[in-house]
């Protein structure tokens, strides 16, 4: 791709570094930042500027916060004793949403995974078994997806704290609400039999 | 979506304002940068603020440039009397990249389109119809696409510079290289049969 101009070059090849924005989209939204008003464009550097020179990460849990510590670590209405183990704060969002856990989080920031590289150091897991090695957490969560690298990594996890005798459970896997049970795959629909509930607590959620 | 930032937020809905990423994209976006080294999103950030501070449009044919004229329009290796008319830059780019034009472009900045409340006004078509009354200019070469916006334009600029009786074209249209016939729709079908070209010159190219 030739550029007539080498500013519009450099913000184009700064954009593409982006997961799934390629040289054409990464043009595609330049040129439209060109369009738009001045104001926009640099309001958005801004903000980005900021956030990444700003942000905090919660000293507790490790989500993303505008303090030390963040909103649900330091909230009085929170189960300390219940820590819900997540891969990244999106999960943490994705579960508060819900409004059904009312207990603290801790984000691990990934997934074991010798593919890409990543290993037990280079997540926050050494925090985490410094909380459960301190006896303030009576049960751990583990909500991370069921793929083999998160299964690793609750498996490692579940290795290192097991001498301290804690509550661990994960969380349920089955045929999601709405779903028809022909188009389920095995798995879920095995587990969903073998794990099966008391009808009577089905009806109080 | 609850943020537990206020910083983040801020970045999120910046990023959602570009077009085709939404809250969640933008999210995923400014996490993976949270991710990566600082320097980078720094990096960004300043690319899209010194090119939205310092980009200048070629005072000629409207295309993006770091000088007061663009290097096709400064260039000695051009013919000047044969303007090619784009919609915007990355048309120029695309026949740019073919080789096969020796030309000027002239960028329109857009099309002409009612519906989107784009008129004749908000697009570069004075500066071109100058052009041609000044009389620098041989040959206009309608490049836009065959939507019906694109013919409408062609056809407003077509009226306004009939009097000054210099050539018009537009770029031919007919079956792609490499392309079925059979799936071919029946206009673009009819249309290279009833513009074929002697099989001679077909040989050169």
């Amino acid at each position: 791709m030739e550029f007539s101009s080498k500013l519009l070059e450099k913000a184009v090849n700064e954009m593409s570094q982006l997961p799934g924005v390629g040289k054409r989209t990464a043009l595609r939204l330049v040129l439209h930042m060109l369009r738009q008003p001045k104001e926009q464009t640099l309001a958005l550097a801004e903000a980005l500027q900021t956030m990444r020179n700003e942000i905090k990460f919660c000293k507790s849990c490790h989500n993303i916060s505008d303090n030390e510590l963040c909103e649900i670590c330091s909230s009085n209405n929170r189960n300390e004793e219940i820590v819900c183990v997540v891969e990244d704060i999106r999960d943490v969002m994705a579960i508060e949403s819900t409004s059904s856990y009312k207990g603290l989080y801790h984000v691990l920031g990934g997934k074991i995974s010798p593919m890409d590289g990543i290993g037990p150091h280079d997540l926050n897991i050494e925090t985490l078994v410094n909380k459960v090695k301190e006896g303030k957490v009576k049960e751990l969560i583990f909500a991370l997806s069921s793929t083999m690298e998160g299964d690793t990594t609750n498996f490692y996890i579940y290795k290192q704290i097991q001498e301290y005798n804690i509550e661990t459970s994960t969380i349920a896997r089955g045929i999601s609400v709405g779903d028809e049970l022909e188009y389920a795959d095995e798995i879920t629909l095995g587990r969903s039999i073998v794990n099966r509930i008391p009808f009577e607590s089905s009806l109080k959620s």
